[in-house]
């Protein structure tokens, strides 16, 4: 095979899976970066959050996901859930025979390249601070980066109430982000798939010099890195729209989905795992 | 047969399910009123929380937990969620040939004895308020009752975060519960086994003429009725521990089930449904 354009594998698709709706931020950046790409995203809105459950259930629940996925005839996975990227990644990979990316590493990696002081602050839901999975890959690119990590159960409920520039959320943000002021980091990873939802109240109680990590943003470009390197992207042009599986398909889910998304032509879809 | 003591199938135990840990209110009035029986709990924390799923996906999950308990030899089937209560009790039913109760009915009806003006005010998850189960069993009561329901999607996060007499929870009570005081309801249901951890911030906001309804103690009146009126109580006379199991064992979910139910001897157990 000479050229790209020659293999059929090609043309499958991504696979991306997420504990719920949070994830299509991921899907949003992917779908900016790789517009040919056909992506398939499964939602698993019958088994969130998995922020608060144990690794035995969330590595569970992951390899179910990826089975659905792989089924499908995917060529990668993206595992957008940070708590599923922080305990269920490895499981994954050996179970599969499909490359396997998590959105840890990534925004690990940024967070340790931009931080001039040494200080990085990690956010995200009880089970990612606790696995220490951002500060394990933060010390493996520069083993003097202070990691400071706290987890923040409320910010999920608050973004899916839609209270993202609101009073109760500002004071909740306060009480969180507390420790990281007083560490004085200069960098904020938001290790949740949610958390962007509610930047810019992050933003105005961190200060204007605290540079945000969105690791939607960066997990694009690896992906984007890996097709190249394996030469596995796809040749067509043609843009295609994503495909979106959700194992419950209530009101609350399908309209924060569409809020998220913004794409109209967006077909979602119940699937029962 | 003419006595009960002479029916073996009297000392099986009784079941009750819940999405999680809350419903250990139900079982410790249970074990209160009921201390001879012997009692299993499942609590799916796995798959919690129900109250922001659809019909189909908690109906799904209750027959599981049920097939569980039916499987260990329950004699009768407590369910302690509010939302599976709302949601699935029909579907239950059918599939199971033994009685099952709902905690919805049994605060319902003291709801609607207790009101003197005829205003009732119902708090729920959003599963729960949207299906409007307390409101169907009022109105049956008495037909002339008007019942403000509103969704209170924070109780659940504030009351696990353990803020139960905190500024932030005063505030969003503040917000949730507005509606109900401005149409001056003189009882209140606290219609999700989690708020009465709250109660202390709702019954400060609504005043100390609003009567607070908990169904957890109706529900524990119901099932000794139940069973003296089928003959099927335990003549046995010793204390059992009850036994609980949950679908998923994270430290989280532990300290809360003992923070709960503050009965050392109780014995946990992981069980993969």
């Amino acid at each position: 095979m000479t050229r790209l354009e020659e293999d059929p594998g090609n043309s499958r698709p991504i696979g991306i899976f997420d504990s719920g709706v949070g994830g299509l931020t991921v899907l949003r950046q992917l779908l900016r970066r790789l517009p040919s790409e056909r992506m398939i995203y499964l939602g698993d809105t019958a088994r969130l959050p998995y922020g608060t459950k144990s690794r035995e259930t969330v590595v569970k629940y992951s390899l179910k996901n990826t089975s659905f996925l792989v089924e499908k005839g995917i060529k990668c996975l993206v595992v957008a859930c940070n708590t599923a990227s922080s305990l269920a990644l490895e499981a994954l990979r050996q179970a599969f025979p499909i490359p396997v990316l998590g959105v840890i590493q990534p925004g690990a990696e940024r967070a340790a390249r931009l931080t001039r002081n040494g200080r990085v602050g990690v956010i995200g839901t009880v089970a990612t601070i606790r696995s220490r999975a951002y500060e394990e890959v933060i010390r493996t690119v520069e083993s003097s980066i202070e990691v400071v990590s706290v987890p923040c159960p409320l910010f999920v409920s608050l973004a899916e109430e839609g209270w993202t520039q609101d009073e109760v959320t500002y004071l909740v943000a306060e009480r969180y982000l507390e420790p990281l002021r007083k560490r004085d980091v200069d960098v904020l990873v938001l290790g949740c798939t949610h958390y962007p939802l509610l930047k810019s109240v992050i933003s105005g109680i961190m200060g204007e010099k605290v540079r945000l990590v969105d690791s939607a943003e960066e997990i694009a470009v690896q992906v984007r890195n890996l097709l190249d390197q394996n030469g596995t992207r796809n040749a067509g042009r043609e843009r295609c729209a994503p495909k979106v599986y959700m194992t419950d398909s209530s009101p609350h889910f399908l309209e924060l989905a569409q809020m998220i998304l913004s794409l109209p032509a967006t077909e979602f879809e119940y699937v029962d795992l």
